[in-house]
């Protein structure tokens, strides 16, 4: 309770840009960030070298750890942070990681984050094991807290795998409708934020609608940001993104501006759209960007993005107001205006 | 308890063989291994036709459901089998099978249990994550006992991925010793196997020593499992056991013989061995297997898994006299003497 201030942050010697970054974004939270990290640090521990080697490896799959910010953003918003939510944020941030482990492997993958992928240094095969590592520690931490945690946590990542399934097995189909592709993102994406948020408000004692209300925020917000994400990797720079883009298209895996294209399209502009995608290749980004955006199918999807933004900004009114809440909004802009 | 024997087994035909079949073994738990059944068909019941098309093809992947029978004769054996037991055979065989669906993809094989493997069929992607799913489901599953099991579970899975890790990263390393050996087959086998029978003894009640003694034994029994795994595939008949051979040789993962071997041959038949482990090809099997059989090395291993096998069986004296403790102390002796 006697909170020493060992660390007092010096005032920032330049003025904040425009848009702040994650690390300003996230102050309020940042000592609970760091209790996170120390999570991190104890469970992915290893006395076996070669594990210990690909698990340092991992510290260049680190991102702007956006699911343990929201869930702890959740728990600060509806009442207080408590040690199961540094724990549970461990846990989603170590399910997220195994899921994109095993993304690259799928995508073959050679760079993520401007850093090699584990499968370009290690192989596939490490690649798989380690996810599954990851996956099995992220489930034995969560075993740490309660069987409820366990529950919520097994259902999610049930549904994330469901949806990665449906997206793999509908490859190659370009007769896709826009269910389907919200069925698949909903899975994949956001139902890994809903949990995030779920958790986040259920372990700060939140009642039983609020908790339906945010868990709808986070389902919204990452529905948003797969669409953003997708969008990313039609028009997106490389080199500010730090991965190979494109790759959705190599692997005909059908997203929202190519299904409206492919539906709204005259019949003979979407027949040479098709026609590109099933041919082989590799440079299918280059000439389909600027056919999409110029018949409105990327402005299509942009609206789609910010559409489900603003449901999820509209969910965070039943919050009350505070620090934490006017950043989970902020979050709903940024999500759809990013470029990495 | 009134229970109506709507289907009487009818008197066998034909006299028994010598070696009973795993069916006729089991037999006294031949009910619980149904309910484990209905248990997994709902379980793993998806309504994705995409989904439901892989999880169908899982059926050929279907073998003795040693671990099952383990975890529910050791209940037996210890007190009695309840619901939870039920539940936790079919989570301990998802398990099992998600790591055979991903090992399948680490050795690129093509055949298992007669039957293509799922990446043979559906390719790597399709494997990888139904991989994941099968995970993801059994500790979902396993949430619905309680926290402790989902701790004991989560432990032996960590453990089982960090045995994969090391072999792995041992792959090609020729100087590899006993240690290092016993402690891969230790994890990546032997870790569930003495889950198994913990989970057994644990929700019947047993105390707390009995526990150990039961853990003891299917760790014991899963080392000499494994041992006599890797016979199999230096030594066995590909047509009985259903699947590729050799693939240990060809992924230079060096097994209990060739240890032996290498430290122990005079050094100009080391030597050889060693450079034909080095070569590129295909055909070690067929070249190696009878060196080592002429020098004792497979003797040697034969010996080693006879040695865990009768330590697994003093484990047994422990338990009170029973059937089942009967079927466990017949397992010892078929898990080292099996063509497949």
């Amino acid at each position: 309770m006697h909170a020493m201030p060992t660390h007092q942050m010096p005032a920032p010697a330049m003025p904040a840009a425009a848009m702040p970054t994650s690390a300003e974004l996230f102050a309020p939270i940042a000592r609970d960030l760091e209790a996170v990290e120390r999570v991190l640090r104890q469970t992915l521990d290893s006395r076996q070298p070669g594990v210990a080697r690909l698990v340092s490896h991992l510290a260049h799959y680190r991102g702007k750890r956006l699911r343990p910010a929201l869930l702890l953003l959740t728990a600060k918003a509806c009442g207080g942070v408590s040690p199961a939510h540094h724990t549970l944020a461990a846990v989603v941030e170590m399910i997220h990681t195994a899921t994109l482990v095993h993304d690259d492997v799928l995508d073959d993958a050679a760079v993520r984050r401007h850093a090699s992928t584990i499968n370009a240094g290690w192989g596939n095969q490490a690649s798989i094991l380690l996810g599954d590592w990851l996956f099995t520690h992220a489930f034995h931490l969560a075993a740490s807290v309660d069987a409820r945690a366990c529950r919520l946590i097994g259902a999610t990542t049930n549904r994330l795998c469901a949806g990665e399934l449906h997206q793999i097995c509908e490859r190659g189909n370009l007769d896709l409708g826009e269910d389907a592709y919200f069925d698949i993102i909903d899975g994949k994406t956001a139902e890994l934020t809903a949990c995030c948020c779920r958790l986040g408000a259920l372990y700060a004692g939140a009642a039983e609608a609020m908790i339906e209300r945010v868990a709808n925020y986070g389902r919204c917000l990452g529905v948003a940001f797969q669409i953003a994400d997708d969008l990313l990797d039609l028009i997106g720079e490389e080199r500010a993104a730090g991965k190979s883009l494109g790759t959705d298209l190599h692997q005909q895996k059908l997203t929202l501006p190519i299904i409206w294209h492919l539906a709204q399209a005259p019949a003979e502009r979407a027949g040479r759209v098709r026609q590109l995608l099933e041919s082989p290749g590799n440079h299918k980004r280059e000439k389909l960007a600027p056919e999409l955006e110029a018949d409105g199918a990327v402005a299509y999807a942009r609206g789609r993005a910010e559409e489900f933004a603003a449901r999820a900004a509209a969910e965070l009114a039943w919050l009350p107001p505070s620090p934490c809440q006017a950043i989970l909004e902020q979050l709903t802009d940024r999500v759809v205006h990013r470029d990495c």
